[in-house]
């Protein structure tokens, strides 16, 4: 198999850095193809983790100046694992993140640390949307996509259609009708999230168990990353007790 | 007076961008300097808001193609407008937001439109540190960066010495002693976060009210714009009602 720089279209993808290489054969070490370095790599701590990391699976590590030069977007870049995409039905019973029309690819790697931090693994993503094995949106997620369950959407209904009757949907917005705080999320349940500057169309005006998250008058709205976070925060700290006690995937 | 590209030592930096400029504009025209237009936005919705804006404090507009492309980062940027940086005492018995060795440029704008949100409007930031007024950042921040008081500090001594006694330091830290949602935040208080590679240092792991957000092991850090908008969320809603009605600044 022989690679080239990354494409959208093609099948594979890489992380860049030790950081998300790290993390893909921790989780998901079934996706990694091939480990590119640049000599200066040996030579640090993170080589010894993923030489050991990348034993069992058998994956190659080849010493390659030019090509990770040329995949990595960012100077200073001394590893570049070239791996598997993947999509996975998400679980009808656990709680989904929904983004539609998600725009930025570096938001869009925050909101997947967001989603493994707060214990959210099921990430439904509803087109147009940028492409979240972009290597930069690997680089801004440190790896966290390879923790979770990630499925495109091409459409509102189609993602609908795909849920079983019990679940709550609470799309987010800034005129939604609850104040975060105020509201006892029931499992299973999705959050929805539009992008940033035009936020959930109409469709979603007139739902039920419409969410805001308080703020001045004074900014237009929040950072999409910044939402999300604050979101995913109150539903676990909502429980009156550590999450780091009860989230089931610690 | 003529302009040059950007130079963090110059006197002087750019809103790229409609959006920044009518903040500028709206909350400190006294800071505007010039406008620089391509032919392309006489056409647009903003450009009737910029020139409204711009009557009274007189600021010139000028068509400028060569330079616009010059000075923005982004394609399709239509207007760059000059202002001057501008740096101000922060109030001592207000609240206080402390960044110390805040390294990114994009997360830095963002943290600004957290403390607009939120009602935070005093910013300290402890050096070494990423230059605020770089366009990337005042980008970032939408222009929220005109709605704050900004002070730069040498180190953390030079920021504690300007402090009345009564204030309340709250160090964030991934150890924290308490989690974020049972703290009693009394004013005037200071939230102090380091960058989200290092933490902050060693001088505050002995502090009393160290603070942590709860998050899943599985994740090193959150993003930091991410936990200053959490923190600053929970500061405001912890107190039982909307904060819309009862922000100083909204």
């Amino acid at each position: 198999m022989s690679f080239l720089a990354y494409d959208k279209n093609s099948d594979y993808s890489y992380t860049l850095g030790a950081y998300p290489t790290i993390e893909l054969l921790k989780n998901r070490p079934d996706l990694a193809l091939r480990i590119f370095t640049r000599a200066k790599f040996y030579k640090s701590e993170g080589y010894k983790i993923v030489r050991n990391l990348a034993k069992k699976p058998k994956v190659t590590i080849e010493q390659n100046e030019h090509f990770v030069e040329r995949v990595s977007t960012k100077e200073n870049c001394l590893v570049a694992t070239a791996f598997k995409k993947f999509e996975s039905s998400l679980h009808t019973s656990e709680n989904h993140l929904v983004l539609i029309n998600s725009k930025d690819a570096g938001n869009l790697g925050t909101i997947t640390r967001n989603m493994l931090a707060f214990g959210i693994t099921n990430l439904a993503i509803v087109k147009p949307a940028v492409d979240i094995f972009n290597p930069e949106t690997v680089r801004a997620s440190m790896g966290a996509i390879f923790g979770l369950k990630i499925k495109y959407f091409e459409n509102v209904e189609d993602y609908t259609k795909s849920l079983r009757e019990d679940r709550n949907l609470y799309p987010f917005l800034t005129t939604g009708e609850k104040l975060l705080s105020e509201v006892q999320f029931k499992n299973p349940f999705s959050l929805i999230f539009g992008n940033e500057s035009s936020g959930l169309g109409n469709e979603f005006k007139n739902c039920k168990n419409t969410i805001r998250i308080p703020q001045s008058k004074k900014v237009d709205s929040l950072n999409i990353a910044v939402s999300v976070g604050i979101a995913l925060y109150q539903v676990y700290s909502s429980k009156d007790r550590d999450p780091i006690q009860y989230l089931p995937n610690t």
